[in-house]
């Protein structure tokens, strides 16, 4: 199924006067109160966030999973299901993909399908906390920290495979989520683990194309229960700078300790010159994957609070690698990614929002209370407006949710690929 | 210092004109939408929130406390301080004593200040965690918990003592807060403590008039780091069972163990007519007592969500003692509780703006998309506007710590009390 | 497989010296502090803990599993995998089944088979967090607690023909474990999903033999990520006590917020009469369900400080049915279940060693140093030459895991049920 | 009061016997297992900790704090209470001073006092999260990191007036715990922070001897409730690389998230040679500054095993300083301060039983379960006479806690100060 731009203008048209209103009436609110509207509008037209192949299914948990019709079994329909978001949002115009569950058969067809989407290949990840039916060596204790070389080894292997089949698809960046680590006490030796996990990193660095970035995510714990080796930003970052300067931190949201202050992370990385990734979803306990925004929006505007400031004054920085990363299990996985967008897009909004100015003279003038003013002043926005807009310059629909279920997707998807297709993944 | 009708209508004169276009866009969208703006506006206009008197100066930390200037030093002071925010904002119109900080000399003297504050008595609170000065027996191994029959007979009578002095002045509740716990395993039997709190609790639920309410506070940590005897709902539940009809939990925002989700507890003491009184204030870590909304607004939200379907479906449940319970140590405290009674409004708007038709509906239906979408429509519209019409309704101003400023409070305050006033209290 | 008493013994034998030193010079000393060392050896012998019959195979995370070899495949080889165990330790007495994973075919044979190991028919268990192939509906948005009254049916129904199953064999408790919550804000009706499921237990109720009791799990979080129906020992505490007399709290050792203070819920729910059972396990972040004492051994010699008290002291309470609740992620599961029922004899040793007199008269006292030195003398004493004596006392050997490699057992298993066989379960 | 060589002798003669005959059974028991008693032993004795001068007097919490008698108010006295402590225990040899609480007033004296208890200055403190009454600038709003030059200034000449002073004394390094922060979002720009705060550092860092080293504290809150400068391992870390060689970072056993792996961040700390300092204490919910392995002991030897690990294998960290920083709310602060060293000491014996041989041939052979129980087997050991021995060989008594009461030390303290004398301090 593809949607057109016939069914695009269609689904506009009975929103669009109630849009122009409210986008009017706010324009010239923010206008009066010397905001630029128009950059605003056109940063969160720029702002693409990729989609995980692996999100496009039902997740599940250890107790299961309970299915969702119409999944995409192939490469091939992942691509188009983010075709067909990005078609309505306008702001998902990139696949991240996971080897080995989704190695393209044909390279060409593939990137002609997803230029039909106008869609990119944003970073590749690669999978070593899982055996492969044919591997020679096992992960069960452990990949690139592993004690036994071969499994090392392999691992090492995988990941420089995985950068050779990012590089033919146009892929920059490789992202390595490391499960490694111990469920008990003993089980193994820390430093024996980071030096291990410090060498591998180093020889798939080294295989690292010119203009490419390795991202080094982190995680204190789970799929391990008891130690992680890359536990923390602070890990990731010291092996990140033992790399190189093409190797970056990546931050996932749900990758932290209860309470953690994760905006301050982000403004330190930056300043340092190492954010490199930026995984969004959204939890209450540990590593949930929720729906991005769905249970702690007023972290996730501080969050990009942070990353705006970054953008804005540390050129040291590259421009981040921005990806959703949540686990679907009781909603339609597409709409589940729509909601996280228009989360995303609303943080951002607000964010860009904040007169920086001003707090930059409250802060220096210690008027906790005005500091506190200025950032609610831009969260309490309803911005929803200016992502309507820039949806709207975009080609986009005004509201993607209701567009979804007005031309009903699913139903077609289900027509199309049966209610019992099920996607790859975990 | 007494703010009078005319500065009132002086600060808002120059708002006047934006607020009304504010507000009449706002309320034009949400009667399209089928929002009773009215009855919203009522609602808001009478919910009244208790300052406590401990909060009007400055707080610490156990690491010191670094003092404010223009203290209220003196009950009179303290009643004063909560009529100018109530002048204000017209959300503070109660004020909650703690004994023996606030011991009335002329009882009549003070009710009449309090009454031309056109602010009432809220509940009373006892202080058993600390000794006082005259005291024949200590606290520092439990009150109404400790072993020794003659610290608990103590702190039964100064909790009825509590009890008559509110009577005097028209409260009609008493809470109670205890500190009763452990620093270390084995300190205490946990069976014996709170065998012990509850005959205590017992005790002074007799002495309850007919009209009163007991609150019973839980909390799980601090002062105490190994165990508190009452540790958690469940706990406070039981013994309000036990005592009897008049006796209630009370919430305190920040007494719960990482990531517990309040909001059900809420909806559980609801619904089993136990939730009493209940007490904002935000944190990320403890019981931090920072400015409510100040870190988790949307918690805020999802609390006053359960609150308002509790208040629409429980006739079982009375109506619930509101009250500030936070410590100000960086911020002007007047202001901070600005804040608070602004952000408290806000997400009682928010929840107000609900559709709980249509939520039940999508819940019926499985529609977890929906109901989320129903959710954060509500949250994510800026009912500014609408705080500020309710506000300009009862006598107070559009913009309270504007005004609050612009009219130099605190200036005149020093001016009045000296700069080295220091408030009774922690 | 099975071990014999020839076996046993020769692996006995040249330990038996080293172990008598010991345990003789152990059994002096403690005798000399007055310490009754026969009566705490017979108390060992008859602590049985039952071992469920999904915990057998390899567990796995939501990011998979690595197998095992030689993992059970029926029913019949899980009550042998379970003989094997009680054999070595003398401990493990018991097996708790789960429906529908293990429904007997010939009731009569699998209690023969039981009996001639030596084990009993503990609680038994229902599945309602998994829709299986052949059902009418599905328990994707809750079972007891769903709005649909076809998926509370069908969960009740199933409950019940858990019971008569359980019934068949010997069993004399049911264990209800609800996975049901919610993952988002607003998916459920935090009032209507108690009260369904307070309707729905119950109806369970209803369907109990006279001579047998009911357990209801807690948990605070997983598989639902936002809220929990029973979410914490308070709900499971109201809804026994709103079932009937029958009706208990079940402790599972992972269900818990960080922090939270156990030993103390155990101590409440004693002293009311209402811990019907228990679940050991081990965790550093959430459910992590890793060996008992691996990670926080201290606070399980805490957790059974107060079962002991409430054992003595407690006669409204019933005694708890005990049982091992891990997953073996890494370890050969027969291993890690001898370690855990190690770990749990050894926390029950030390606490049977504690002066209970002597520590309420330093409570009285409010000697709190001297309260902690009670504790840590029981805790620091090194108890393993009582639990051998237990074992050798009872048939079992001195060594369990020694004995365990020392006979090959794994590699037997693996002979007879090949390297491929899966257990049943998650 | 002093307690002399005849005292102490006195105070074994009944004990000796007991002691004997355990410590040469268990003696035997571990050299029969290839243990080194000898050489754990003379490491046991060569260990000291420093005790810090705030500890010796009752601590409190913001809510209040209960006053103990016979409190040292005088540096002078701190020291005779840490050569008491040192006198019993002989592994308390040296003390932590923190100006400007404890500026000494004749040098030669103080140093002689000390040296006549055979006490050593260890690492001074700085304080710049108070007010001092005479201070021109204040630390409300951060001291090193404080965006007002001033307050910055004051904060670094504080810091080298300290250096100095802990010179004249004989003292080695200066330890930096800053209180920085902010209690709200918004409040301080977390970049702004880090820079000033790194500027401060080096500016301190040049004023440092060159044979002293820098130790950097971390903490993820209190007395800041939202954001910490230096709120975790990864700054501090980072913090000190940018220093210089001389730099290192310090780990509070209290200053941790919850569930955070602190052993693993030790080990990552030794490998970069950087741990540099180290406090003790034990907690459950946050920095709750109790006894040292009160709560979690098991963690404690967990740590020591990293320590242990890292002090045999890691050249290139130098020999770190060890220090017991608790709070003393409702125990006798020397008692406390016994059980802790009584504490440290025993999970240091432990460790030094790890098999690191057997364990490492365990880990490379994935052998989960028995890297388990050499850990475990090491843990499970009584060590109690090993201290004794330890303590016997240096002059110091078999049972601390008994001698102290024994020989009524508090009660003659009160003697000589009265009942009613304060320790300056928090």
């Amino acid at each position: 199924m593809r949607i057109n731009k016939d069914q695009i203008e269609e689904q506009n048209k009975e929103n669009l006067s109630s849009h122009r209103d409210r986008f009017n009436f706010l324009g010239d609110t923010l206008s009066k109160d010397d905001k630029d509207v128009n950059t605003i509008i056109q940063k969160l037209e720029k702002f693409q966030v990729a989609i995980p192949s692996w999100a496009l299914g039902a997740g599940g948990t250890r107790f299961g999973r309970f299915g969702f019709q119409g999944e995409p079994s192939t490469l091939e329909q992942k691509i188009d299901d983010v075709g067909l978001l990005h078609k309505l949002t306008q702001t998902a115009g990139a696949i991240s993909l996971h080897i080995p569950w989704d190695v393209p058969k044909d390279y060409a067809a593939i990137k002609e399908l997803a230029n039909s989407h106008d869609i990119v290949f944003d970073a590749v990840n690669s999978n070593t906390f899982q055996d492969q039916k044919d591997a020679a060596e096992s992960y069960k204790y452990g990949s690139l920290s592993n004690t036994s070389k071969g499994s090392r080894e392999q691992a090492i292997a995988h990941n420089i495979e995985v950068i050779k089949i990012g590089d033919k698809l146009g892929s920059k960046s490789l992202t390595v989520w490391l499960a490694d680590g111990a469920n008990f006490p003993g089980q193994s030796n820390f430093q024996t683990a980071l030096n291990h996990t410090q060498d591998s990193l180093k020889d798939i660095y080294k295989a690292l194309p010119n203009d490419w970035k390795l991202f080094i995510e982190y995680k204190p714990y789970e799929p391990n229960f008891y130690s992680t080796v890359i536990q923390d930003w602070g890990t990731s970052f010291m092996l990140a700078n033992e790399c190189g300067e093409k190797a970056f931190s990546l931050v996932d949201l749900g990758h932290h300790l209860p309470n953690t202050n994760i905006e301050q992370i982000v403004s330190t990385l930056m300043l340092k010159g190492k954010l490199g990734g930026f995984h969004f979803n959204d939890s209450k306990y540990g590593d949930d994957d929720l729906t991005v925004g769905s249970v702690k929006p007023y972290a996730l505007f501080l969050i990009f609070n942070a990353l705006v400031y970054g953008m804005e004054n540390n050129p040291q920085n590259p421009y981040p690698a921005w990806m959703i990363d949540a686990s679907h299990n009781v909603k339609d996985p597409l709409e589940d990614l729509i909601q996280s967008l228009e989360a995303i897009q609303e943080a951002y909004a607000k964010a860009l929002l904040v007169d920086q100015k001003l707090l930059t003279e409250a802060q220096l003038n210690h008027d906790v209370v005005r500091c506190q003013e200025i950032l609610q002043d831009a969260y309490r926005t309803d911005v929803r407006p200016l992502l309507e807009k820039a949806r709207l310059n975009s080609g986009g629909v005004i509201s993607p949710i209701n567009a979804y279920r007005s031309l009903t997707v699913r139903k077609e998807l289900i027509k199309e690929r049966g209610a019992n297709s099920v996607a790859t993944g975990l």
